[in-house]
């Protein structure tokens, strides 16, 4: 889309403007037309591609103009050339620029307009026009918003959301990498149901959330000593704990703060942990049994974030602002200390698609090269675990998420590309089949995520080299629904060396 | 307190009442105040302490009635009893009861009145006044409200604030069970100080939360394999996982909800997962880099409840209705899956005092006898880790907190009494010295809370013996700090076990 803005706006100087000031100003105006503007934009674009101070007009101590520009030297980027300009010129008459007040701020966007685009609702765009080949929006903004670049932003957004609905909206590259051969299978029913009918697991009281009896933990804890035996000690990670609130300041430096909010479970605070101020609220409780929800929403500020969805993102404040020594890298940690959660509306589904679940996050950084070799060597033990010791039938699949495409991480020629590395970026899903309803689970992935993070948290290497990074997700209840689908809950039917593992399933809870 | 109502009604029947009917509700009033109301009471009360229809009249088909009571059968229970010999009375003219309208009720509380008490602020209250000897309520109750004794639990409320005020509040019963001796101390520094200059730890963004580094995880690690391999392997315990996000039906059970409060982040869900639905929130941030956070509260719900808090009352719906067999008992089940959240706004400091910490929760449950005798084991065993592994300086207190005070635990001659069990209700905290700055930290707690959970849960004993449980929390942040505080952070002047299980501190991370 083209770009061509119109700004006026009325610039107050310290006091009057005397005949040899306007006569300055005059001057510096003509400069700015035919030199200052004219700075940095291609050689051979139109004169009307480029700011241009159509009009201005002086009254008193305030000069009032009109800018418009194509996408070079853009409006507002011209006024604050011009502001700097006159501070000089007129600094020898002792006056100075005392407030910017923009009274008119209007873009229209040129180019292919796709059916049904809708402009974003914004504080800032206080009218729009859509019409074939042209977006009109006009705009509410101080100076100090031009000066954060606001316009151009909305201009990016509305851009994006053009490529959006162009590329049908939500969908995802898909290309298969690596499917095993058959396996065999021992049952043919849906997991959940024969666990809840064995008592290995209940569902818990609140959505898409289940309590682990000792049977399906056993599970749990034979996969996770088999991750750490065969892949975490061999590649050499080790633990960390990465904490599981998050506050909205990781999420704006991670990325997710563009656009994860569906599926968050928010977390708010109290507004003072005084207890006369919540006496009330326990006193309902103690009188009517029931807790009163609404007088509590008043009583909570927030919210300040939301609880662990993907798991790394509260790693980076550990490094941000660092600068690492190249012999520390490839930096190799892991995570397993808690609980992630997510508002999985749709489709909720037995102990495979829940809202709160357990996962081992793998991360690793270092330079491109570092980065795609230990996702490299990542892929290679998954492959003997899934091949060797679990005897999954299984498949991945190089995917390319919606919110990489958001950011702007599609098309990575320019990012780490001395070494054509940008290629890599993205996920790889490792899926499994159900059989009792044919369909693929997604069990766990590997992400080559470029320099998304360590950009977003400013962390750098010695070497002065791009720093990449890498995270695995590897999902305890997604690995035990995928075996217990294919195998079936009996251990004389699993691979010895699991059965082993998981080893004697003793009752601890008797029922009448 | 003693309690004197006053109520007036309008019980609308289903028809006008012909003058054999009028009749026949003479006689039923009669019978009533003479009668029926008498069932129940003790003998040799004085007849204003018995319910009493004082005053009644008929116009149509509506009988408008003013009962008064003392303790005994009180006005509204006086009220249900009538509709009933109503019921039976009239039905023989086909006439039945469609309606009843509480025009009045008010209760007055007399006895001593402690300086300063104040009503609870509830909807039910419409107005009160409070004089030397006596507190008036007057209320605003529906037919419905008086059938789930709303009268009554407000009234056991106000007698409760009365008993906080005579106690004085938050008051801690705290009796010294042991004491160590002293151990050697190789340190006076603040640990997290020294933890945050070996990059140990760092902040991480939110309040009172950590990112725990290679070295830290490495000492909780080994923590956790010392309660392994001398608690929890040898007491016989098995692992589950308790779910992290508590919704209000699990904090009413256990009762958490009577007053937890001030201290919980609360969760609040989406109100839609449409993404269109949540685009506005997305676009502000990638126009503005700002959360708009007033925005994404008008599109979340809830409260529906918060994190967790205390570690066990998730639990328990993977027993709730249950009748367990007696050969499973003592049933002996922990959990370490998550992360445990407290708004802990005041005393936030370093490590030991946070708002985000890991548990280790240990649980069980039987009859009395066997709950206390898991209780005693674990206190031999827990004496022997702190004596002999990590010789720490260290005493235990037999405490009894607010919240069981609260839910009238606190006189448990009823409760168990059989065995002379109940005065074993409660907690013992272990606490170790911090020579930093000479306090005591409580790093754990040994809970036997009684039939509280079981009955919260409605679980039962094949043997028709009371239920109880008890609870252990181990808090791996507050273990960590009381040993680094006295041993500080060099392995050499580490229990030769501990540093063994520790092991090299390899380094990870190299900063520049």
């Amino acid at each position: 889309m083209q770009p061509r803005f119109r700004l006026t706006a009325d610039i107050v100087m310290s006091g009057a403007l005397s005949p040899d000031a306007v006569e300055s100003l005059a001057s510096v105006v003509n400069d700015c037309n035919t030199v200052h503007f004219r700075k940095g934009a291609p050689k051979g674009v139109s004169s009307e591609e480029i700011g241009f101070i159509k009009d201005y007009s002086v009254k008193e101590n305030t000069i009032s103009v009109l800018i418009l520009s194509g996408p070079y030297t853009r409006a507002h980027d011209a006024l604050f050339r011009l502001r700097k300009h006159l501070a000089q010129a007129l600094g020898k008459a002792r006056l100075g620029v005392r407030n910017i007040t923009i009274t008119g701020f209007s873009v229209q966007l040129l180019g292919d307009v796709p059916e049904g685009l809708v402009v974003p609702r914004l504080p800032f765009i206080a009218g729009s026009r859509v019409e074939p080949g042209c977006v009109t929006l006009d705009m509410t903004v101080s100076a100090v918003d031009l000066e954060n670049r606001i316009p151009d932003r909305i201009i990016r957004l509305l851009e994006e959301k053009i490529v959006a609905r162009q590329y049908g909206g939500k969908g995802e590259h898909w290309d298969l990498v690596f499917e095993s051969a058959s396996k065999p299978r021992h049952f043919s029913g849906d997991p959940t149901e024969e666990m809840l009918k064995r008592n290995w697991v209940r569902h818990a009281l609140s959505r898409g959330q289940w309590i682990h009896g000792p049977q399906s933990v056993r599970i749990f804890r034979a996969f996770e000593q088999i991750v750490m035996d065969e892949i975490i000690r061999p590649l050499g990670f080790t633990e960390m704990i990465f904490p599981k609130l998050v506050p909205w300041e990781v999420w704006k430096k991670s990325g997710h703060a563009k656009g994860v909010y569906p599926e968050i479970y928010y977390v708010c605070t109290p507004k003072t942990r005084d207890p006369g101020y919540w006496e009330e609220v326990g006193d309902y409780f103690k009188v009517t049994g029931e807790v009163p929800v609404d007088l509590i929403r008043e009583k909570i500020d927030g919210p300040i974030g939301g609880l662990c969805y993907a798991q790394c993102p509260s790693f980076w404040p550990f490094l941000q602002g660092e600068t690492l020594a190249n012999d520390c890298l490839p930096a190799r940690v892991f995570d397993r200390s808690g609980t992630s959660h997510r508002y999985e509306s749709g489709g909720i589904h037995g102990i495979e698609r829940v809202d709160e679940f357990h996962r081992i996050e793998i991360l690793w950084l270092g330079t491109p090269e570092q980065t795609i070799d230990i996702a490299d060597r990542l892929h290679e033990k998954y492959t003997r675990v899934f091949e060797e010791i679990l005897e999954l039938e299984w498949r991945c699949a190089r995917v390319t998420p919606w919110f990489m495409a958001q950011e702007g991480l599609v098309d990575t020629t320019g990012t780490g590309g001395e070494c054509g590395c940008g290629a890599r970026i993205g996920t790889t899903d490792y899926e499994a089949i159900l059989p009792y309803n044919d369909n693929w689970l997604e069990f766990q992935n590997v992400s080559i995520n470029g320099d998304k993070y360590p950009t977003g948290f400013n962390v750098k290497i010695q070497s002065g080299e791009a720093c990449w990074s890498g995270c695995s997700g590897i999902g305890l209840e997604r690995w035990t629904a995928a075996f217990l689908a294919q195998k079936g809950l009996d251990g004389e039917n699993w691979p010895e060396s699991v059965a082993n593992l998981v080893g004697e399933q003793n009752e601890v809870f008797r029922f009448l």
